[in-house]
């Protein structure tokens, strides 16, 4: 069965990140780790933060799937980031980077590249403004929590540049989400502009897409023989991924009705936690091109 | 107008920290960087949290404000703070500092002095223990997040001490918060010891000035020929900063009606992302001398 | 009295813990640091974050009790628990070890092998995974949040061969607890399966042992002449601590009836800064063999 024409893929998804408990390995920034790890939770996966470099491949090892997030770079858990890469790269284990930032400084755009050529990514998730720095764009980043639009910005365009450039799942998120995986494009028109007012809805929704493709990596879709397959998998994976986000928000958001930020952010790690697959099957507003 | 006879400059500040939008630079704790974000967001301002030495300049470039903590410094970070510090100085951006801690440890006494020579900070906000010991006096800390009252010292001339020896807005914050600017003397009797229950409120107090100040620099009143008047905007910046954490905690506390610590502080941050300027208009206790 | 068959023991040190106050001195992961510090402030003690090797010495100094959490270990920090560690230990101050992920990794099984050659713990908290590794077992760890239950593990034995091995007080915490100091057993059944969906509650307990501990040493139960005393003391704190956490889960429980995730980690914190006396002696379920 096609995904493209039958929602209950994407819900699928979900049933079996909760069943299959993925451990996630992130290495990531401390500003988001805490509700990067309470949404992995929720969505039913295990989180491990772990960013040294004595032990990113042991832990890569245990992992179904590797989060690479620069939202607090520095020269330490860059090297870390590029060993635990490598080794995700080895086994076969999907990596979800987060250019978080990129743009903003000429230390995050060197990263970002010296990422990009050293680690094959399987998804780069991030929002119009890093991944049109990926693509080659000018870009002038007001920050790194700002749900920056630019009419003058193709995201389909940019995302399948992307794509095709590092043969990759891009993944452009925003008032509308775009994934490409430079054949495929698929647009998610789930979420609520509060997702925009907390921090760490970016991060979370790129640990949310490791786990959903960590449970695609446990189930053994990566074996050489599937290799196409997996792929096709891991951007399946990605829209769902995006999709719970935008969903829980959505949820989040009628069930605290305006009482702020504060209880938004509570009310999403409880939609994140009780989403279940015909909540999501029936919210999902995804459409493949 | 005068801001001291107007309590309607410090809610106009609140209003232009929502329209500015300004990226406000926080090289701060891993304690409570997300609390601190999510209140920076919360007010309308966009934080940014980036401490390698390697990135620090430029993502000052970018920003309104600077605000430098010192809640678990280490050896890198601290570099990091007084290049950040340098170049803040160097474009006119205000420089917030948060002297986590002072008087706690040998390490933690002589960073704040070498910060304090290095960087000219335009605001200096700590508790009564933090100011005293950047004014030279004994103090035997009790920790970070003790709400420490000493009845035998005076916060008005510990705080002017400190703006007068370095040139700067020194803010004593505790039961009744103190501002001074080595002229003007401010008191704010807004807040509820509920505050002082959990962690991050003094540092979310300071991301809070910050931001009101970067939305002052960004409507430019810190080029050469508004020093004088910066300075003054910048004063009423600080209790206005001050003023909305001890409202929004009122606020937060009347509606939690005593559930507890967790819920208060899923209140703060919905009651700072819902102040407007009437209410903080009608709720400020704001006094100047 | 002795606390085998008085459950106000436990209660009393509760109380304790609200009137001391005691600072504690937290090494420890950036994933669930907020947390740990407000479960320190809740439960009426202080907490302080500090890692630094420069000043780790001078904060312990001025500290009741010292936690060392290997969670987001890293070479710079290991350093610092070490010296710490020895400090506390020169001073006669607890030191409680969360061993967080051991078995995961070579560089956290090596870690965790010299922190414990080189301190002398008074506490080790971990789940049967963690506490199994320090046992000599096999382990294979599914990461840092995993529930694991393994029936061919007995609790009791793993514990007290730790107990005895590291002369201190070993605590496997799970669906039923275990606390073994070498002669006396105690098994706490308080808590809830919630309690694994999110992140940070192992380190919590943890924390909230070391704020019941940071008590005792307050009021002086440390001196040479009171070592037997207070290593019984130490074990009721421990056990104190333990059934503090799972019962205030059991009332978070109770009191957010399946909203979710995010309200769950809220109502925690709430019932831990609620908890009274009362409520503990009437919930606790504590049995010493």
């Amino acid at each position: 069965m096609n995904s493209k024409d039958d929602p209950s893929v994407y819900a699928r998804m979900l049933t079996q990140a909760r069943e299959q408990k993925a451990l996630i390995h992130c290495i990531t920034n401390y500003v988001t780790a805490n509700d990067c790890a309470n949404a992995i939770l929720a969505i039913g996966a295990s989180p491990i933060m772990a960013d040294d470099l004595r032990e990113v491949a042991d832990i890569v090892k245990i992992s179904k799937a590797l989060v690479l997030n620069i939202g607090t770079l520095n020269s330490r858990t860059v090297e870390s980031m590029i060993a635990a890469g490598k080794k995700a790269n080895a086994l076969g284990i999907p990596v979800i980077f987060d250019p978080v930032g990129a743009g903003a400084s000429a230390y995050r755009n060197e990263t970002t590249q010296r990422l990009l050529h050293s680690v094959s990514m399987t998804i780069i998730r991030g929002n119009l403004s890093e991944v049109s720095f990926i693509a080659g764009l000018d870009v002038s980043t007001k920050g790194v929590d700002t749900a920056e639009e630019d009419s003058t910005k193709d995201p389909v365009a940019i995302a399948n540049k992307v794509a095709k450039e590092y043969n990759c799942i891009a993944a452009i998120t925003g008032a509308v989400d775009t994934v490409c995986n430079g054949s495929r494009v698929a647009r998610i028109e789930n979420g609520t502009a509060e997702l925009s007012r907390i921090t760490g809805t970016g991060c979370m929704t790129t640990a949310l897409v490791a786990a959903f493709c960590g449970a695609i990596f446990a189930i053994d879709l990566h074996s050489a023989a599937n290799v196409a397959k997996s792929a096709s998998a891991y951007f399946d994976a990605s829209i769902a991924g995006i999709a719970a986000m935008g969903i829980a928000g959505e949820i989040a958001e009628s069930s605290v009705q305006e009482k702020g930020t504060g209880s938004f952010h509570v009310a999403l790690l409880d939609a994140l936690s009780k989403l279940d697959a015909n909540t999501f099957m029936t919210k999902a507003k995804i459409h493949e091109a």
